[in-house]
């Protein structure tokens, strides 16, 4: 079964050439904006616009609790991950945080954490409390796999129906690492040694277990060629959902930003489950976990910040925002050379 | 004569400690915030504050003209110096741009161009329009550059009144990276065919002649030792501006972040005027000019972001003031583990 049908639709050409001879004219020397004047550029054909703009952009955060965890992967318990979707919506945690500073709206979406209850803040679409051990099963089944792509669709409605120029993708999830790790692996051929990288903080003796579990879950999910497989074996029901969200919002032509490893895997998986996908999506950062570069690289993608991130939730991603918010202005608002 | 006298305040132990035990109990695994964190409390060590701030960042941005100009080095007349301060004026220069984006008060200071009259929106502060041609004699008289020097430290003034936690320098002068680039010369010894680079985009022809004369003046000058006798032989005006606010913005205890190559420049002399300042200054971005990181080098900072900038103005510092801004409050306002 194809979740997705249909295609993504191009960037517009005549967008990105109008934008391109509007950087020559503006009142600077060619060239000397640098990156920002090829992400203006890439917005406007992207928005098919001549006056791309990135002022509105919402937070899309979505956790999700992992079975894996089972086998001693992470320096965290899982209740951290129901402790911290409280906090997301207290307003104590660092996407919070950024989220003030942007005055960006914060959506937070439980897609499958161990929560009992509805956690007020939190919009609850899920199939079912975490996944199960991807060392031992697969991760879901089929139709939670589906179930957790839609709610990734249904929560492109939602952010946009509060106006959204681009979208700011985050996840939280302890052992998500790991689940993500094991996609990048699959979907890139890479090694597991590779790929796998401290998540929160792991020690070597833990990163070296880690590493055995992605190897021999890669492996055994071998046979599968096809992506929703390979991802309801190891996925997580965020990163699911994550993947749906970039898949859906690719057909709204609405950028997206990435953040670390684990929205690094999602692009990947989405890409592979809508080709061209990679095209909408900007790279907020480079995290340190070796999975993100590698997955980055896979899509062609040049992150704009390296500040050693690794924490996730999306603040990457939301550091990148006013680079962004940025570049489009400076397209629109600058004088040319007439105005002089 | 010495211009400054007395010494920088050193930056704050007590409230380092208290930054760096704060950040190990915010709700995140220590050290995921990256180079955040790091930032967050070499700004609290700096203001003296257990709640460093960066939100108020007025924008200081000095002009000057160049005596070198006559010697065919820079891709665009003299003239354009004088335009873009009525484009600064007039709010449709990048660096005017970045301003709205964030908020901030855009001060403009001819510290020393051509313009014969007082220009709207402008200060004028200057001792003499224009320097002279290095490639003969000096770019300015001793009192000439104590007056360029002490325009500086009026502005940190004006900058102050309105309130400031931290301070983004910018330039605006057609010549000025063949001056910059001597400096950096001068002052760490360094070949001028590292240090020299393209500025507005001149071609290999113009860049070789550039060379030539940045490693003749800097020959020329090299019997004086002392930071102000090399300061006026090869300096600008609006470098010289920039290097007194740097050194006053010290005794003020308010951070600065330096720009592009030209500003780099002027931390390097400020930092020889007045050694210890290099402490106050954050490295907004890498410009693409050679002679940017080699300054930052011998400073010992490393810039918050590289998206290859070679415009000036205080653009590659603004760009970086939402990360300062941000791991600031991150540092204040995220949530505690005992909150949980």
């Amino acid at each position: 079964m194809d979740w997705f049908e249909g295609g993504c639709p191009q960037p517009s050409q005549a967008h990105r050439a109008a934008a391109e001879a509007r950087q020559k004219v503006l009142t600077k020397p060619p060239g000397s904006l640098g990156v920002l004047e090829t992400l203006a550029i890439r917005l406007a054909e992207l928005q098919a616009t001549d006056r791309p703009r990135a002022a509105r952009a919402p937070i899309v955060l979505f956790a999700g609790d992992h079975g894996i965890t089972a086998q001693g992967i992470s320096a965290y318990p899982p209740d951290v991950t129901v402790q911290m979707l409280h906090n997301f919506a207290a307003g104590g945690a660092a996407i919070a945080v950024l989220a003030r500073e942007l005055g960006a709206k914060l959506h937070v979406v439980d897609a499958g954490t161990l929560a009992e209850d509805d956690i007020p803040g939190v919009t609850t679409d899920k199939p079912r409390r975490g996944t199960r051990d991807f060392s031992c099963e697969a991760a879901m089944t089929h139709e939670e796999l589906v179930f957790a792509l839609s709610a990734g669709r249904r929560a492109v409605e939602r952010a946009r129906s509060g106006g959204a120029d681009i979208i700011i993708l985050g996840e939280m999830g302890i052992g998500n690492t790991t689940s993500a790790a094991a996609l990048i692996a699959a979907f890139t051929g890479r090694d597991a040694a590779d790929v796998t990288g401290r998540g929160t903080g792991i020690d070597d003796a833990m990163l070296g277990r880690k590493i055995e579990i992605v190897a021999a879950a890669v492996a055994a999910a071998a046979p599968n060629v096809e992506s929703l497989a390979l991802l309801s074996r190891l996925g997580g029901l965020e990163i699911a959902a994550l993947a749906g969200y970039i898949v859906e919002a690719c057909t709204a032509r609405v950028p997206l930003v990435v953040d670390g490893v684990i929205a690094c895997a999602a692009a990947l998986v989405a890409d592979a489950i809508a080709p061209g996908v990679r095209d909408l999506v900007i790279a907020g950062h480079r995290s340190t976990e070796p999975g993100a570069s590698i997955a980055l690289a896979h899509l062609g993608l040049e992150p704009l910040v390296d500040l050693e991130l690794r924490l996730g939730e999306g603040t990457g991603a939301a550091l990148a925002i006013p680079l962004v918010q940025t570049a489009a202005r400076l397209l629109t608002e600058m004088a040319t050379l007439d105005d002089l």
